[in-house]
């Protein structure tokens, strides 16, 4: 068992701030800080696979193909494959939660 | 893409509330509610693959095998192996979300 403290990556030193909590051959886990006004861009990879994006604090919306656009606050959780286009721009300061199965 | 709001499923109606947030091939999300005072049993599954668990709100104590007991609070990222065994302590009421990969 491991334990990681997402109070202590609360950190908005970049524009977008990258913490790997976990990463194993069943999920790779990472905390994005993502400052107010920036963009995490619309991406996609060719591969199996899903991933959950969870709002941990501030709000924004969340991207996906063709400029759609889907508001995002804390408590949602959203749920896409890893080969569908996703991103998410940052309202306010933004913390959101991100587990890839299996990871790329 | 789907999403889920964690702030519908705010609900302490029994001892143990279980809200499936996702379930497919690669990872199955439940989101637990514990009322003050209760446990969620220590199990384990004897099958490969981990688990997360996020505390939402409020705190308490993961347990583990042997009665060991590890102080949670909100923020706390517990990740372990499907068959270590693992259950909660609920001190304050405390909302927990799992993400089991890959899903039993």
């Amino acid at each position: 068992m491991k334990v990681f403290d997402l109070n202590e990556t609360n950190i908005f030193e970049r524009d977008l701030n990258k913490f790997l909590v976990h990463d194993s051959a069943y999920f790779r886990i990472i905390n994005f800080n993502i400052k107010a006004g920036e963009v995490f861009p619309v991406h996609s990879h060719p591969v199996e696979g899903e991933l959950s994006i969870l709002v941990l604090e501030g709000e924004g919306e969340f991207l996906g193909g063709e400029e759609a656009a889907t508001p995002a606050k804390a408590g949602d959780i959203f749920i896409c494959r890893i080969d569908e286009p996703h991103g998410m721009r940052a309202k306010t300061n933004m913390r959101i939660l991100v587990t890839i199965a299996p990871p790329l």
